[in-house]
């Protein structure tokens, strides 16, 4: 098996278990299979949506492959039908959600450094690759984004330590393969570190009057 | 009167009622009238803008064309002086709703099929034409969206019917005017049966513990 | 200092305040530090992203110009830091946001006009410029938008007014840049004194049952 094989399978299984998160908070919210079904296509495909109308390569990855339709459906279908299940399998689905935050956030950066941006706006454009199909899930089902809630473990800091490590090693020169395949599982280490030891981000210092 | 002058007469009646749906939520929120435009604006543009986006077809073709502003900011108009009367006009609006729902899930999916999408690509952005303004209107006005919501009547999956019936006989090389007309009023009939009888969308059949 | 160097301090200076009512927003609702940069970008860019979005000009600005990225981060990591001090500033915060709501819908309107998009559709773009970053801030944060909220004293009529300057001296022919200047500071007045008077938009008018 190859390396590229490896990452679009792993890719497949991010996209898998985005999904899986989406058609779970409907399930939650009590929504009908409707609002199942939009809410794991949104969870795994708006990340890269709004990245790809950004940097204008439209129609995006997720229209022209069917590939990218047909996994977050049978996620939704599978959810639908198995989610006592699914929610016993918490953590597996938490593993995976890592490495799906470790992909598209090392992909969505290299995609917009082959659209010549430039580092900064790629790193971002990485980050919005990896967290936003969740925010676009959370602002739909009226949830507070978990992204800027202060007890979320840290999630937007590893998916942007990530991306940064790609774009400098462009600036640098380096093997790309070997890199993003490296940081793609440094994201995935240090966002399972942060889930198991409960790290968070630092909120704003508080003022002496409230 | 030609079949295409009917389209286009229906399509204007969508839009207008369209915007009139979200004037109507903006006065039920106590918005003040620029909240009743914006409603109204992004209830009736919103899906294909958000189409158009998509498929790389800049600007959209709400910004090419004068009309496509000038009818909702009627309807806007006239629900803000109105709206006590067009409360009590509730199922002609709904009926309304309907046809536009059905012209605008078929429309949709022949501008996205133009452009050489997918068949599965195709239906879903036709869906996204016709029921985008709505989910875009009720995450504005902070409600839960309709469409994901189980008390709520059929609404997607008439308009994905559709879309599927559009797709597959462009496929199949069918006469398109023909069928698209029909793949219309079907989503129609089907809409005004859904509300009649009161159909709703399953939900995920419950586990044995919650 | 020439006229078009003073537009740029402004304009950067207008980023500056909606990345920091965006970083406000964020510390009051007790998001971590990854929300309070989110927000900040979102506020501060988020019109201009939508615009160039729609008008197919991608990428936007806001990732082509570092600037554009850095002058946000800052405010975020200032409001960070200095809160308590940036809300006993709230009335500065006020005047320079109404400095860049008119300078945004001047710049989003001629950026419209440009790319020969007729007159209302460029003052509707316009508009969106400048108060679209304020509605994804409040959304994302699930407040209802100030924009659409009856007590908000007037801030889309005046960037319509602006807009509307704009277009109309841009079909007459009238010398741009002193028009353009013009309508800003007109923006910026009168939106001054909509909050000095506490004008308000109307609602609709009630009916006799509700």
């Amino acid at each position: 098996m190859s390396a590229s094989t490896v990452v679009s399978v792993l890719e497949l299984a991010g996209l898998y278990v985005f999904a899986t998160s989406g058609a779970l908070m409907a399930i939650q919210k009590k929504f009908d299979v409707v609002g199942i079904v939009i809410l794991a296509l949104l969870t795994a495909l708006g990340g890269g949506i709004v990245r790809d109308v950004v940097i204008g390569n439209t129609p995006p990855a997720a229209f022209s492959n069917g590939i990218y339709l047909i996994i977050p459906l049978i996620a939704a279908a599978v959810t639908f039908f198995a989610h006592p299940l699914v929610h016993r399998l918490s953590f597996p689905v938490l593993v995976f959600d890592a490495a799906g935050l470790g992909l598209f956030c090392v992909t969505g950066t290299l995609k917009a450094l082959e659209c010549h941006l430039g580092p900064v706006q790629a790193v971002l454009l990485g980050v919005v690759t990896a967290v936003g199909g969740g925010v676009l899930r959370d602002i739909t089902a009226r949830e507070t984004p978990a992204l800027v809630r202060v007890e979320t473990d840290l999630y937007a800091i590893p998916a942007g330590a990530g991306a940064t490590i790609v774009a400098v090693a462009d600036r640098a020169g380096l093997h790309m393969p070997v890199i993003a395949t490296s940081a793609a599982l440094a994201v995935f280490l240090f966002r399972i570190l942060a889930m198991v030891r409960h790290w968070t981000a630092p909120t704003a210092p508080a003022g002496r009057k409230r």
